[in-house]
């Protein structure tokens, strides 16, 4: 520590971190991944293959739509959207909302059942605020996405971890919904198309969690963030379809799709025909949480009716086309690879989850072993699944250049071979 | 309540609204000014006049450059910066806000100094969340912003408040500081220019703040969003210049020096040149907060450098001279107005704190009942100081077009003169 300056010495200083703070956000894929993103070895001169994260905007057949582009630069220059937004989100972005997430329900969203947010993260957290109470639980899947715990930690709000079952096309167990759920418990999360499992619900399976969860008397929050990136059997069915059943709340964005996650722009949805959000009180804690919240970037709002209304269907399935591309090359690479088992073809969202056989290899100890290994001697990124739940599991992304994918699993092959005990 | 679509009766919902959310937001400035907003009378048919929050934007005479308009056209189409950000911010932004910010420094910032954040409102709840430890308080100016106040109920931080001085410029009376402030004290804030005060504190006396903070073992939190709004005798002096008396964390954006407070670009920046916050883990706190909260947009962020290296002196000298002409048309034209007193000619910020004499209204209970009393006959929205901590003051916006804010005053001195005693 350098000196004061010269001026007399002060008492001792009366701040100190929350601790809470930094137990919260150790485990975040982001915080994981920046873990993982020092083993690596700055002497190999090969290309670092990112198969960590769901964000493939760096690769030029990603590209967003111009269309997207367009409204966001006509939006800026219109100068209408410069000046703070209100708490929910301008109007004309919220009746856009409402409109596009109306073409997939049974019924018409208002534009009031629609809260603008920065990206689904902020969603994420709004919910969870919203829905902390004293002795107030939630249900959360195992695997999950953990910003999800990093908030419920953050905010005293316990968490209980019901099963996604690999037999089962990681399907809910609903039984142990059941089990876990009691008179305290306040909502159940999904995540469809899932992450990290890459599956997507069928429509009968979303309307038994719909049943379960009334039966429960809870909330069904939809993490819908990967919504119609859907390329398998099942096509993508809005959870809020089920929304006259149980009260549903949809988090969703336009980062997946329209493969802009740094944009920021997403939503909170009412998918409660039935009114009984409201008349708890939920929507006006929402509205009361981002009043002191940031606001997504107006302009970027401003943008939002361009954007939904204007983007080509060529565009959705080019990109569509890609990533299924994309999940095949994956699964099939990982066919050949010792050690890795993948129990089902991705499809849907851009992740895999694969188990570990850790008995074959000489000398990984772990999950987190195993991608500390493999970015410092291949400079390929993983996520270790204990980041989402499942130790000696891998969240394995696929969503990325083809030749950089194929380029990956080469590498991920070589290096599991390396380690496996001879034959 | 609707019924419930012909299925069997669920059980009570177990889920209700986190109670202590709707308490802590409601008197924030947003809050507050739709309730009055609720007042207006729709039959009126002359312009709404927005003396109530600090947001010129809808005007043109107050447009942004057009720099900074082409630098986040050329950010956005660069393709390069539609992925998620860093937690801190991207490299080339810090660097610049670093190089910006120490242009008024004794020292030198550097890149990692500097945490981007959505606007001054996430800059604002980060510090706050990673200040809060059980038994904690913090010392807060009165009249003050109350953001402050909702995050740090939100954290269970405790509050405890020290007097602006009006009849001293509005300078900080130390004396109740050294009063309020014990061990378990973390920091104070300061606003400057000062929101709501409309004052610009001198170097002598940020130094006494400093030195101040520094006998106490506390940290100074320097709210200067109003940067370099300063139009009267004192020239804008960051508190940073002072980082090596006591630590000192600045709290920035570009939405008020160029005029877009919906672009929500801000900072959290570290001037604590004897690293004792690093020593005392703050800053792998902010970090942690960080990581779990959502980030300013990327293509923003891409922007920034150009924002601040390009920006000419005279959009920025054409915006002061404009604010300065409506401080002192708000200034002159108050003197005028029975039952309105102001004590100082606002020098800086967008605002001005003017005090209510009560005794010579008929019918006017308090200024809230002002406020919605004017906004109900006048149509114009005032806020009362109520919300920023003075009961019987009101906070006046003067930054909007003159013709609009005389036309404003014109009306305040018609509602006041209608309802004061007759002589």
């Amino acid at each position: 520590m350098e000196m004061e300056n010269g001026s007399s010495p002060a008492k001792s200083w009366g701040f100190r971190a929350n601790p809470e703070l930094i137990m919260s956000s150790d485990n975040t894929v982001r915080g994981v991944l920046y873990m993982i993103r020092s083993k690596l070895n700055q002497l190999d001169t090969r290309p670092i293959i990112p198969l960590g994260h769901g964000d493939p905007s760096a690769f030029p057949c990603f590209r967003t739509t111009q269309v997207a582009e367009d409204a966001i630069v006509e939006s800026l220059r219109s100068a209408k959207f410069n000046g703070y937004s209100p708490t929910d989100g301008i109007l004309p972005a919220r009746r856009a909302v409402a409109e596009y997430l109306s073409k997939d329900l049974p019924y018409e969203l208002s534009p009031d059942d629609v809260f603008l947010t920065l990206g689904c993260v902020q969603a994420i957290q709004t919910i969870i605020t919203v829905l902390t109470n004293p002795k107030a639980n939630i249900l959360l899947p195992r695997p999950g996405f953990p910003h999800y715990e990093a908030f419920a930690k953050a905010c005293h709000l316990e968490v209980r971890h019901f099963d996604l079952l690999p037999d089962k096309d990681w399907e809910v167990d609903l039984d142990s919904v059941n089990t876990l759920a009691d008179e305290n418990t306040v909502a159940m999360v999904i995540i469809n198309p899932g992450n990290p499992c890459g599956n997507v619900f069928t429509y009968q399976h979303l309307q038994k969690v719909a049943e379960t969860a009334k039966k429960l008397g809870i909330l069904v929050i939809s993490d819908e963030v990967y919504d119609h990136l859907a390329f398998g059997k099942n096509p993508f069915v809005p959870m809020g379809t089920f929304g006259s059943i149980t009260p549903v709340i949809t988090l969703g964005s336009i980062s997946k799709r329209w493969i802009v996650p740094g944009w920021r722009l997403g939503w909170l949805v009412i998918n409660d025909p039935n009114g009984i959000l409201k008349q708890h009180g939920i929507i006006d804690c929402i509205t009361a949480y981002l009043n002191i919240s940031a606001d997504a970037p107006t302009f970027i709002q401003g943008a939002i009716p361009d954007i939904l209304a204007k983007t080509k269907d060529d565009f959705f399935l080019k990109i569509v086309n890609i990533i299924k591309d994309c999940a095949n090359i994956c699964y099939e690479g990982i066919q050949d690879v010792p050690g890795i088992i993948c129990p089902t073809r991705p499809e849907g969202s851009m992740f895999v989850m694969v188990k570990l056989d850790l008995s074959i290899f000489v000398d990984i100890k772990d999950d987190v072993d195993f991608c500390f290994k493999l970015a410092r001697e291949e400079s390929v990124i993983i996520l270790p699944g204990m980041s989402v739940g499942l130790n000696n599991w891998l969240r394995v992304t696929f969503a990325i250049e083809p030749s950089a994918l194929e380029e990956g699993i080469k590498r991920l092959k070589a290096f599991c071979e390396r380690h496996s005990k001879k034959p």
